[in-house]
């Protein structure tokens, strides 16, 4: 069209806020959006198909079915805590390689980090106890479910309900009985007994079937003890609380299992729940040790959708010396916030080198080991020595860092649509996200109102900024 | 598993509560979980793999390498209002065979019913305005994408920015102009330009790049009337708001239009709509013709999963005399609302005849085309004559029916594995769905609080219900 098809333009994924209130966000995604860019082709039946709708031009048919995507990318990886407005992943094509594959790459990276997100701050709630990913059979269809429960390992759950993510992506699997299992004989203590004779290392029974305290619990301890007579001691005893209220049952729970001789034997909860819900459980004092966690991660409830957007950011030109230089392009817009950031971006990020691994709790996030992000343009020198950083908005909120080390978050993923950035191990991914999470203080990641993190910009990409939407060519 | 593993047990899914505060459901998601359904097997791999869990006998593993499903389904049509407690699906095989199933089902069945549902809500809201559905890029997923635009079609949207589905399922496929399309020339007017020349019969700009009024509308108003100044009119024209106050600028884009000679072309408008916006912002008279809807129609935003069960309700049980008769079974629970409804079972759906297709506004519904459901027993003979209704919970809220049609929702659609019910024209789907919500009254579809519809219980269904919440025998 117009003959600019071979025109090279730079577009930017990014979210403008953080969801569910939190300050930090957790990258994930880009395994999958990268085997889809390296995957993607147009089969003969899509190209008849789009034949057949008004509009097409025979040129644009053909080239769909040559197309492989070509182009270089750029990404933050995945694990990594992010911040609004910094590129999760940039794209450099064509116009029309870059749009045709932008609503994928949104729909897999946001996703996978808002799960992620949400169940880093599921995990945050638990602090110490492990959470079990259980929410498959409310996800939104099948690949939502895939695909969610390997984003929950990264943001922190220990195990998944879903067999399949384990065997592709080896998240340990667990997973206790279910109610129609109990059901399906004619007494709950005979469903109890036939589970253990099953699993006799695993004696995780569900007690909620028909009445906690006066069927389940006593059941539970009924099979356990006609063990440990027999002289053979079940192993992984507990129970798994799943409805009613949590916080009484397990204390009332624990007091029977305590008394009959069972103190090893650990609770489970489940049931519609959240961080909210589990912080305010575990703030009563339930002596809860594990917690299933499936509708409400697995669906992100509160904010089921993160709201990234892909914006071009720049265009390549030749200049008449025949050198190409990257061209920074904004998109206005009346409502400050939906201002685009011009320009290929990098971002740094500052962590501080005399609070190696401590957490503090100091005004601005001083104090804690990662102190700020900078973004800035792609080609800007990585900073050294004493750095002014300052609010965007606010520009005389200032500071000096000094005795720092810096991250480059950005790296290279892909060439001319051959992958750099190989499949990465799970627990890589998983270790990666703990680290960043680690480096921000308690008040940072606070479930409800945490206190916020600085992300300024370079006083170049600032100033970049300023003159483009200063001048008005863009309209 | 202690010589069971051949009784026959029969599972049923249903959900508590109508999503979004709605009177009516929209089934849908049928013909992928019978996809699913005929196609399950395990591979090589993914016996292997759990070979490696601990937990698995040898036996199991066997069987599953064999496994076909071949157990008999039956379902609620795609397209039907459904309410809750009725089985949307039922699944009767061994009780492994019915455990294998059942979080594929979940997820298949709940996704597409919240989406279609949804999608019928907006709709509602819109009115006689056509609704696109261009949510791909927020889902949870390109999975999500692909069938949530299926379950948005059933649901009475009118085409999908999905390309993929739309080849898939004959769905009407639509989308305009992206914002990065416009920043991708030197200037708004060149790109609508271009835009018009490559597209001349569907003239529609997006507006709100640079700016909605001072520059979109108009660059739009002056490229239509370049054309017309040549003597070649546009066709389709229009332009999409998709930021900003939608009244406000449609109001004083329409009156730009108009006055430039305009009349004709229509105003699209989206940005994070759904039936609640729409409705307040046709309320203030806004001029839109057209509705894009995406992030919170494909996520469901307001409640993301539909929160379907799937319950053991019957056992095959053989008698002395060698008769086979399925026994109700009931899962107890202290929360009243959590007590599954036992037995297999059917609905019937009472259409009032002397109200054929007129939509009335009366009292507990009655002078509406849908009367009220009647949950039986599956044996139960079909109604005929005068039919007296009960409350199942308070039961002497009574209704004599007579003179009405009757309609069997639950439908058998695969039997020992194989599909009964053949794949179904997606245009047929949505036609049912429109029938069904039109027989309700325009109380029971309004968006907020709506006015409720009788679902009673056979008193066989009723007697059979008490007795077993009677008896301990379940405990």
């Amino acid at each position: 069209m117009a003959g600019r098809d071979q025109n090279k333009f730079a577009f930017e994924a990014f979210f403008r806020q953080s969801p569910f209130g939190s300050t930090y966000t957790v990258a994930a995604g880009l395994e999958q959006a990268l085997q889809y860019l390296s995957g993607l082709s147009f089969k003969e039946d899509e190209i008849a198909y789009l034949s057949r709708q008004p509009g097409f031009h025979r040129d644009f048919l053909n080239a769909l079915a040559e197309f492989r995507f070509q182009g270089d990318v750029y990404a933050i990886p995945e694990g990594r805590v992010v911040y609004p407005r910094e590129p999760l992943i940039r794209v450099e094509g064509t116009i029309w390689e870059c749009q045709l594959v932008e609503t994928a790459l949104l729909a897999i990276i946001g996703h996978q980090t808002l799960i992620a997100t949400k169940a880093a701050r599921v995990c945050e709630a638990a602090g110490d106890d492990p959470v079990m990913e259980f929410g498959a059979r409310r996800c939104q269809g099948m690949e939502a479910a895939f695909l969610g429960a390997r984003a929950a390992f990264i943001g922190g759950c220990g195990a998944t309900s879903n067999v399949l993510a384990g065997q592709r992506f080896g998240i340990p699997v667990a997973g206790t009985m279910a109610h129609s299992f109990i059901m399906s004989f004619a007494s709950e203590l005979e469903a109890f007994r036939a589970y253990a004779q099953a699993f006799p290392n695993k004696a995780v029974f569900l007690v909620d079937t028909y009445e906690t305290l006066n069927s389940g619990v006593p059941n539970a301890i009924k099979v356990w003890q006609e063990w440990r007579d027999k002289g053979m001691e079940l192993q992984g005893k507990g129970i798994r609380l799943d409805s009613g209220d949590l916080a009484y049952l397990s204390k009332r729970a624990r007091k029977m299992m305590d008394e009959a001789g069972f103190p090893e034997a650990v609770i489970v909860g489940s049931n519609d729940l959240d961080e909210y819900l589990i912080r305010d459980i575990k703030g009563q004092g339930a002596p809860i040790g594990l917690w299933g966690v499936g509708t409400r991660l697995m669906t992100a409830a509160d904010q089921p959708a993160l709201g990234l957007v892909y914006k071009l950011v720049a265009e390549l030109k030749e200049e008449q010396s025949g050198i190409q230089r990257w061209e920074p392009r904004v998109k206005k817009s009346e409502v400050p916030e939906k201002v685009t950031l011009a320009g290929r971006k990098q971002v740094f990020r500052f962590l501080n080198q005399e609070n190696q691994g401590q957490v503090h709790s100091v005004k601005n996030g001083i104090g804690t080991k990662s102190m700020a992000d900078l973004i800035t343009l792609w080609d800007e020198p990585e900073p050294k020595g004493e750095v002014l950083i300052f609010d965007p908005v606010h520009t005389w909120k200032r500071k000096i860092l000094r005795r720092y080390e810096v991250e480059k978050l950005v790296i290279p993923v892909m060439r001319q649509g051959r992958r750099l950035l190989e499949s990465e191990d799970l627990s890589v991914i998983r270790s990666r996200a703990k680290k960043d999470i680690a480096a921000l203080s308690e008040e940072q990641r606070r479930i409800v109102n945490p206190h916020g993190y600085i992300v300024d910009w370079s006083k170049e990409l600032w100033t970049t900024q300023q003159q483009l939407l200063n001048s008005t060519s863009t309209c």
